[in-house]
């Protein structure tokens, strides 16, 4: 096998509609890069032959018995399903170079096995969720999702390298990093996100750290690469994700109303694409699980195929430009006290 | 004067364009509720003196030589500005009945000295913001919006019970209570989320209690009270406010990109003027500060002059159905353990 050779393997069976979902985002993704390499872990008798053979030069399949439900709780998963695609695959990942695993299944499965399987980076504690969020501007970096319940001041930093280094990876040359807060002002907030603010303004970051940013402004552009632990991230992603469904729902309603709305809705609709277009999911799909020894992309459960390929493109984005040995070099510039 | 006499207590000098804004409100709000007494606390030369003339029955004008501004910082308002009208205005309604205080300006000010003034309701450990949020099905009740930076699983508890009561003053007769959290499994989220649950399933509120809702659901009218700390519910109700804004401000640009889209958008106007007023901010202006001896109202800041009105309508409720009368007899049901 080719030394450069760029793998990326997936679990097929997690998110909803899978495997069938998961396959087909396979071939979208193969159709655009035909020089990567897919090992895809799943059960056999579920999976479309006619495509792993159609693709079987750069497919190898990995038959496993056991799959890994929405609804399994990370801590049986630990003790149990040990011969599931989901842990099969993460294990297969570990130690290797030049590969990355992409997931749509149990969130908390990914991260649990991977952090466990795969192990963090020297001098990351936890891992974190991290993902593009469109802006005004284009796109932000925030991080962490939802990983974690709990974070302090240390890994916040931690947070805010491997954020920043995202951002590099993302072509943003120096990117603007902020911590958020419910008020702008110094002292605002909780103790623990006033330690990172202190943290980060003594670190090599500190020419690009612009203090604390609220959630009004997530959206404006101000910051490229937003810190939060993962319970207000996550807070934030969930009610964004909430109101923005509640909004379009509504207008779609407006539109559809009746024939005079459903003509103006014809003159609207290239524009409202377009802007549909800018901030659609499916163009962001794929959060990394960012500080494991190894790249691990979570795939929302529910995207579509298009949005599962997106997830696949992202992961070898990362794996191409080596996002984890930047990450390793940035962690260098920080001198990490007794946590 | 009548014992029956409702009044409402205005600081006239809080919030953008105050207090030509305050003032205007004032004015709304006297136009539909001629037998209300307002008392306005502010600075002289700063108000128009044909308003106060015009209205000389049922306002009276007290002069407060200093203002409390939106940089205050709550820590210095304590030890200063003790002529200020946001302080004067609240001493003057303390331990009084049928009365009732808003104001537009700085919102820690606002619970800062509402809270020591004042002081909170027996066994109500911290005031809660409190405010309605439109949903699908209507609006729902939300708290605490971010009077604190932390609570515990007794102060949820406490926030449960005034939220339940300010629905009942809503007319929702068995409003269906929600801890917001990052799932809806038990033994999700942080612990303080957890006990909280327990506290409030062994409470008289466990019929009414619907367990945990995630953000996305906010809007879905699943729940008619959402409870969680501070923190937390600032962070989502301003991510909700900056998408709202950026959602907006792009179907803004599209119906006046050109010629052709503005005729589309004259076509859906209507309709689109329907949904925005019914999820418009003005509708729901004016925030309770729960919990305190006596009615405190936090209008929004930058709230038109008819947003005030509708800050001073709510205080006029509030102080008719004599909302902390409620909240006293439920808080009664509930065994407060040491805390």
């Amino acid at each position: 096998m080719n030394e450069n050779q760029i793998t990326v393997v997936v679990d097929a069976m997690g998110g909803e509609n899978s495997p069938e979902k998961t396959i087909k985002g396979c071939e979208i993704f193969l159709n655009n890069n035909s020089n990567v390499k897919l090992i895809i872990f799943g059960k056999k008798k579920l999976i479309n032959n006619d495509f792993l053979n159609k693709h079987s030069e750069m497919i190898n399949f990995v038959h496993c018995e056991e799959v890994i439900l929405d609804g399994d709780k990370p801590s049986s998963i630990l003790r149990s399903k040990k011969e599931s695609s989901l842990r099969k695959a993460i294990e297969f990942i570990k130690s290797k170079n030049r590969i990355g695993f992409v997931s749509a299944g149990n969130t908390g499965a990914v991260t649990v096995l991977s952090t466990i399987i795969l192990g963090t980076l020297n001098n990351i504690k936890r891992p974190a969720f991290c993902s593009m969020i469109p802006t005004s501007k284009g796109f932000c970096i925030m991080l962490d999702l939802g990983a974690n319940k709990e974070s302090n001041e240390n890994q916040l930093l931690q947070f805010s390298i491997m954020g920043h280094a995202f951002a590099k990876i993302k072509n943003i040359s120096s990117p603007k990093i902020a911590i958020l807060n419910i008020g702008t002002e110094e002292g605002k907030g909780k103790g623990y996100l006033q330690e990172a603010f202190n943290l980060i303004n003594k670190s090599f970051l500190k020419n690009d750290f612009i203090g604390y940013i609220e959630p009004d402004q997530i959206t404006s552009g101000k910051a490229d690469v937003i810190v939060t632990d993962g319970f207000t991230g996550n807070i934030a992603l969930k009610t964004a994700e909430g109101l923005s469904k509640f909004i379009t729902g509504n207008f779609k309603k407006i539109f559809t109303k009746n024939i005079i709305n459903n003509i103006a809705y014809f003159i609207l609709k290239k524009d409202l694409i377009k802007f549909s277009n800018t901030v659609n999911p499916t163009k962001y799909n794929g959060a990394m699980v960012l500080g494991l020894n190894g790249i691990v992309v979570k795939s929302h459960g529910s995207a579509s195929p298009e949005a599962f390929a997106q997830a696949l493109k992202n992961c070898l984005e990362f794996i191409k430009k080596d996002i984890n040995k930047l990450i390793i070099e940035e962690l260098k510039m920080v001198n990490f006290v007794n946590e």
